[in-house]
């Protein structure tokens, strides 16, 4: 603050009289004989850009994604490639002998990531045994559930005389749905699973293990899993209906028209042309997992951090927990909910 | 997004295991043999400064600025010189004719700048008759009563179960206080406004009309100033309660024992050394606003605007509006208000 003063930069714009908030009128405007509208000189608006900054890299951010398929699609690699850090439940070492659970289980596992300077708590919520049972009927209901409790105990510190500062956040951000590359459709369970839970969280929707597909056969089944998609009628994240406006549209019907990413993931470096790179290794040559000639992981990373992490927490906000908090508050008479668990077995 | 994909920078730090927090516990974590625990490359966790950035450029923000204090005090000249623009009430034409109201009368008018992509809607909320009555008597009420009730308001919004995606905010991030340039001591209004207001809203005192004053005497009346504050219990912003750390505290230190900061504006332009200035010519020179030899504007515009404006809205939601919020349910029972005003009358 005491740096010295940033020279003139531009002129301020005042571009139009809001209409104002107060019970009282306020004077109107008139032009002011005499007197330069716009003093010169740079003021700082644009200041609160720095100013947030500096806050979010002091108090860092939470991001808790959900990984739902399968077992045997590859899921805790890929967010261990995505995260480029053993952030999953198995990278722990006797995963791999763990038998597949008698029921879907819920697994979460946090880390603080640092990069930048900007710290992450990231949370990585595994879902076993989903899928893998002799009868899978129903199976997504105990997702929804953990879903909806974290919405539950987010509204319930809400609405709290005593708040905190920040509310802990543990909602389910992002939810990857892992599809498995049969290159036929999709499965009564995938249509099942997303026409309930894509209500409730932001779905995004990958092809797994797309290594076992040629060019023509991935883009065949991708198109025909859109075309599932909405015949039964299945908005996966980003939604059309939630587009803020024009610009946003065009951004994410680019990305739409490329869903569901085929991806592949790997733990494993090899050297490509003298570069580490992150991939699988067969006989026939290197899969480079973030090669976009190899495979569309690099966009769906892209897509997730780089591009929309903000906005999936925003939707998650605005919209799930919105949604969520107004049914809970209807269905209470409008009360909110008593904030010693007495409702837990409403949910 | 598709713009290819960043080299990688630095390899992320993956700083601790922070405790998990989800009811089934999560297999806990061990070195996992054969496999580098942090793979290669730039994961773009950072890239939510950027993302950030890019929805306060969407939406821009809204800053609301009280100013308090006696006619004549240069209380408008001074806001607009803070924002180079004619935003106050008293930058109409007519103004200057305008009668002192015979009790405090609280205006608004609000205005969008924009600077540097980024658009601040801004509130001017003036108080005029303050002061000015033979007997000034609870002249504070009418501005206290005005502040809760832009909490009420917010609060209101709040719990409704169909909330707006982002409630209209009217509360009051910041007052200004004008100080008279006596020499002597505070007032017994300015003393008894700042002990009642200073629990309420984030108050920053200014000593007006500061070229009254020779250099000696303003850094003895600043002394002053701070000694009958401190002796009557009175905090202004920045509250010492509220540094967030010892970074926090030792620049906010700085600040305070620099308050409260001796002014003068300007809406005249002149030309000094060849460069256009802002300032006040008078027989014996040019006092130029901007210059911290000649008055410490900058050092105000610079708190205000340009590092702790998104504190003072922050401190507004955080701790002045929670206060109220806790102490409003708890009258009530711990219930929210309804909503349909029938609770004005309490305020």
């Amino acid at each position: 603050m005491y740096k010295g003063f940033a020279e003139p930069r531009e002129e301020p714009v005042m571009s139009e009289q809001v209409p104002e908030t107060r019970p009282k009128p306020a004077v109107a405007m008139k032009p002011t004989a005499g007197l330069n509208p716009n003093l010169l000189g740079y003021i700082g608006i644009d200041t609160i850009i720095e100013q947030m900054r500096k806050k979010t890299m002091r108090t860092g951010f939470d991001f808790n994604i959900m990984v739902v398929g399968q077992s045997g699609l590859g899921k805790s690699t890929l967010v261990n490639t995505l995260f480029k850090s053993q952030v999953s439940r198995k990278s722990s070492g006797w995963s791999r002998e763990e038998k597949i659970p008698k029921t879907v289980e819920i697994k979460a596992i946090s880390h603080v990531i640092e990069e930048g300077g900007v710290k992450m708590k990231l949370t990585v919520i595994d879902t076993p045994g989903f899928g893998d049972q002799i009868n899978n009927e129903n199976c997504w209901e105990p997702i929804e559930k953990f879903i909806n409790e974290q919405y539950e105990k987010f509204l319930k510190e809400e609405v709290n005389i005593a708040r905190k500062k920040r509310i802990p956040d543990t909602r389910v951000h992002c939810c990857l749905y892992f599809i498995s590359p049969t290159g036929h459709s999709l499965r009564p369970l995938d249509l099942e699973f997303m026409k309930h839970l894509s209500k409730v969280v932001n779905i995004i929707p990958v092809i797994a293990k797309a290594d076992t597909m040629t060019l023509e056969e991935k883009t065949e089944f991708k198109q025909r899993v859109r075309k599932e998609l909405e015949m039964n009628g299945i908005e996966f994240y980003p939604q059309k209906e939630f587009d803020e406006d024009q610009e946003d549209k065009s951004e994410n019907d680019k990305i739409r028209d490329s869903m569901p990413f085929a991806v592949v993931g790997s733990d494993k470096e090899f050297q490509v042309n003298g570069k580490r790179v992150l991939g699988r290794r067969t006989p026939w040559g290197i899969i480079e997992v973030e090669n976009l000639a190899h495979c569309e992981f690099a966009l769906l990373r892209d897509f997730v951090i780089r591009t929309h992490l903000q906005d999936l927490k925003e939707v998650t906000h605005n919209i799930h927990y919105e949604t969520y908090r107004a049914k809970r508050l209807n269905d209470n008479g409008g009360l909110p909910p008593v904030s010693e668990d007495s409702h837990e077995s409403n949910i």
